[in-house]
């Protein structure tokens, strides 16, 4: 993630090389054009179609639709995910896209690749880690009460945004004095200066990264998959099936609104409750 | 302008339209090159092509490639110029490039044509009709003091932004049951949010006006063109010719850095100091 999305922006690549390589990608109209109505549009409105979430969830759709701060934050997602091609992006790089094993790591789909917005694909896995999180009591049972796995989805969740962040980073300051032009080394010539970019740069993008993995989480959690998922495979709703969906769609709708508190991964998952549900 | 900018914007048009229109203008890949070097980067390095300044603007030139905090501010909005295709710009809209006559308003040089950020358009008109205020004392003479054509001025900074303002959201409002997808009628569905939506979406256009405007002043006013004018035309280098740059540059240097303490024009307007040079 930190060397396709550090390698594809223009802190790499000159304006010209960044222009031409958009180009070549801007051709994906219509799997954007997807994304961008099941993310940042279908969650939002009441469809006909959208039985999953209906009567357990009614009053939560229903909060979700009558938040006007909420809609206004999803709103300004959708158009910066269709209008800025900040680096080259999966597009659907959920957790389920990529495979592991112990000494090789794969992601699958390429298809929606385009030139998007970096905090789109960061977001999409860490919201992916943190609805795990509120899934596991679901599996729990006498003989595993799933407790040392939450603990390290939490781990994986705090360590994949600091070796991003410290990947991304070695990868700037490897490459300061190349062809990126978003910070010329003419311009941005002392230590000082280098230092407050790259601070602030990192910092939006923390804070994109919490907004657009909270829009993930209201769809897949809150008001669309898991729902569907939970109908479609006739699971008799528990009680505490709903309870997860709500919390996660809550947690979700908070860290979009509030996201600006947080300053550090740790602290994120410091706010995550702790549900034993 | 407003009619342009709206009609070529997600307000107007469904994400898979905006795709396809930003697929067919990305290859000027060379004039966007250009326009982000020239507006974005040299006006900050010490380059040896530029003897415009030199000596007279020499400390000027220091202060600003010394201005952590305005570096900072120009390099986001370098990326942002490269990154956001947010609707289709004209590139180049300056004030030379309006012919009018009384009854007719023509728009030349659609050369830099391509999907940027609205402010860089509306910023590069407003930011010339701040630089021909500056620039009006070096006419004056006892014949004419040229007092009225700089309130004239002034009034036309105020006017151009009320206008274009009452009209990009008189075609929004017009619209809002249209294929626009930024908005979508079924989730913006009240009074309330779709006031909310507006004010925030014309509040940001307005601070990137300011600070695309003001980015534009620094390259012509300040630091290029207007100093290498002078001596191109080989004028002598009145001591007032030397004061209107910096005072310009040190305007353009203060709306750039503080725009979000402003909230109308007409605010913009008084801050701009009457030099009487």
């Amino acid at each position: 993630m930190a060397k396709t999305l550090f390698c594809t922006s223009l802190l790499y690549r000159s304006t010209m090389e960044h222009k031409r390589a958009v180009a070549e990608f801007c051709g994906n109209v219509e799997l954007c054009n997807h994304t961008a109505r099941v993310v940042f549009s279908d969650p939002y409105r009441v469809s006909q179609y959208n039985h999953w979430t209906s009567p357990y969830l009614d009053r939560d759709v229903e909060a979700v639709t009558e938040d006007n701060c909420l809609k206004i934050e999803i709103a300004e997602l959708k158009s910066q995910f269709c209008e800025r091609g900040q680096a080259l992006i999966h597009g659907d790089l959920h957790t389920g896209s990529v495979m592991v094993t112990l000494d090789s790591t794969q992601v699958i789909d390429p298809e929606f690749v385009f030139y998007g917005p970096m905090g789109f694909d960061i977001g999409a896995f860490l919201g992916n880690l943190i609805l795990a999180y509120f899934a596991q009591d679901g599996h729990a049972n006498q003989r595993n009460d799933r407790k040392s796995y939450k603990e390290w989805i939490l781990r994986t969740l705090e360590e994949t945004w600091t070796l991003f962040h410290k990947k991304f980073t070695a990868l700037w300051d490897q490459h300061k004095g190349g062809s990126g032009e978003a910070y010329i080394p003419e311009i941005y010539n002392n230590p000082e200066i280098q230092q407050l970019a790259q601070q602030k740069f990192m910092k939006d993008l923390f804070h994109d990264t919490l907004r657009y993995g909270a829009a993930k989480m209201i769809r897949i959690g809150g008001l669309w998959v898991w729902p569907m998922l939970r109908i479609l495979n006739q699971l008799r709703m528990p009680e505490n099936e709903q309870l997860r969906e709500q919390r996660a769609l809550e947690f979700a709708k908070m860290l979009l609104k509030e996201r600006r508190k947080f300053q550090a991964m740790a602290e994120v998952v410091s706010a995550i409750p702790n549900l034993h549900l």
